[in-house]
């Protein structure tokens, strides 16, 4: 198959899991997948992703000044982050999806547009965190 | 919306990018949302799902021995690095679906079955990364 | 003994190691000093130190507008990732300060002072990693 | 100069605090060294530590396996977290050797010796963080 001919409005996180798996499968890899292995290669790979930022001061949002073969890069260290989350969850037993949509309802729950509208004016002055998706 | 009725069988990321989108834009985040912001707080996230698994050595796959709390909680903190990540593509104007697509096929061709089945053999000898995502 | 009257001229990493090492033994914390388990203990404080900046955009040197709580905030949490890494190395019988003191020359011979200046004056336009303590 | 000579009880952080600042200087880098691009340099080194451990399982103390090799290139990603470390506390405005000191003490009464004993005993079946240098 090739990704080339899709955009991300079709790719599931279900599809990602199938293809990691028969990845691993296929390759005798199942035995190295543990969920500790997985979870330091998926630091590995966000330490690989912070490095393409590392020197480059504040980047504006959609990367304007950047080179083609850089955005491909991007592109590469974002999947392999997401490639190794999907495996690790997916090691876990845990349904990602699933656990993607309860996080957003959860974090509606505890950030009230009304009150977080309020609380971000002083935002860069304090050090909440309250501007994400953080744990309940 | 619920995210309790749905497997993500049907959870596109293109549908967390647009959820994701929705949620900054009514809190008045966007702001708050460049690429370096959205990658410390994903590196944030990474290491709170790390302290899940910190102390526990070795854990067998599908965490057989994990309270239903813990499970729980180690989905929302796969969720908040998942949601990270496809807000951090989507700041950048990186279409993750495709590119993890990409990726995969890459993969293949860098890591052909046979080879890699031979690799895997004295794999726990070296430090060789070949048994997952890597970049190209 | 209180580290309020020193300042870090006189803070070797051989006291930290010994410090460390006592912590441990004191508390009966040894047994789950593992690497795996104390390197994952490090990947979260490195996160909690990645929170303190993750909504603040750049940073001026110095942090001239920040509060002393914060400061005092930044100093715990960068401490918490320099005792980790210390307890890490003791316990993979690595000696910390002679392999940094080894790898400040190491770099020193991969990036000569004049090649080095020559390179950074287009610095931001490229993702080159020649400004630091890289691998050989 | 050359590390091989000495081991780390003579190495203080300021003689590394120094010798990057010089190192930096030398090179016209430090316009490069701010907060967030030296966290983000850190961030890439612990994911190359993460990568020495990363499909390795669990790894007893010592590594008494590992072959020598391995056992340098691991002191060289210890040392380059380590010197990043030091440099972005530097360029904060932050005495580390202090910090680490003050923070060792915070801990010791955060984990009382008589309580941190009793918890430990059934650690591996909570995820509580109380076996190393937490934040107050």
């Amino acid at each position: 198959m090739t990704g080339d001919s899709e955009g991300d409005e079709s790719v599931t996180l279900d599809l990602l899991k199938k293809k990691m798996a028969e990845f691993a499968k296929e390759r005798d890899w199942d035995r190295f997948h543990s969920p500790r292995n997985l979870l330091l290669a998926l630091v590995g790979e966000v330490g690989e992703l912070s490095e393409i930022f590392q020197w480059r001061g504040e980047v504006p949002k959609g990367l304007p000044d950047w080179k083609e073969e850089d955005k491909v890069h991007l592109g590469e260290e974002l999947s392999d982050v997401l490639l190794y989350l999907v495996r690790l969850s997916d090691i876990c037993g845990i349904d990602l999806g699933k656990a993607a949509l309860r996080k957003v309802d959860l974090n509606a729950l505890k950030y009230p547009v009304s009150l977080s509208k309020a609380s971000s004016k002083t935002h860069n002055n304090n050090n909440n965190n309250n501007t994400g998706s953080e744990s309940a």
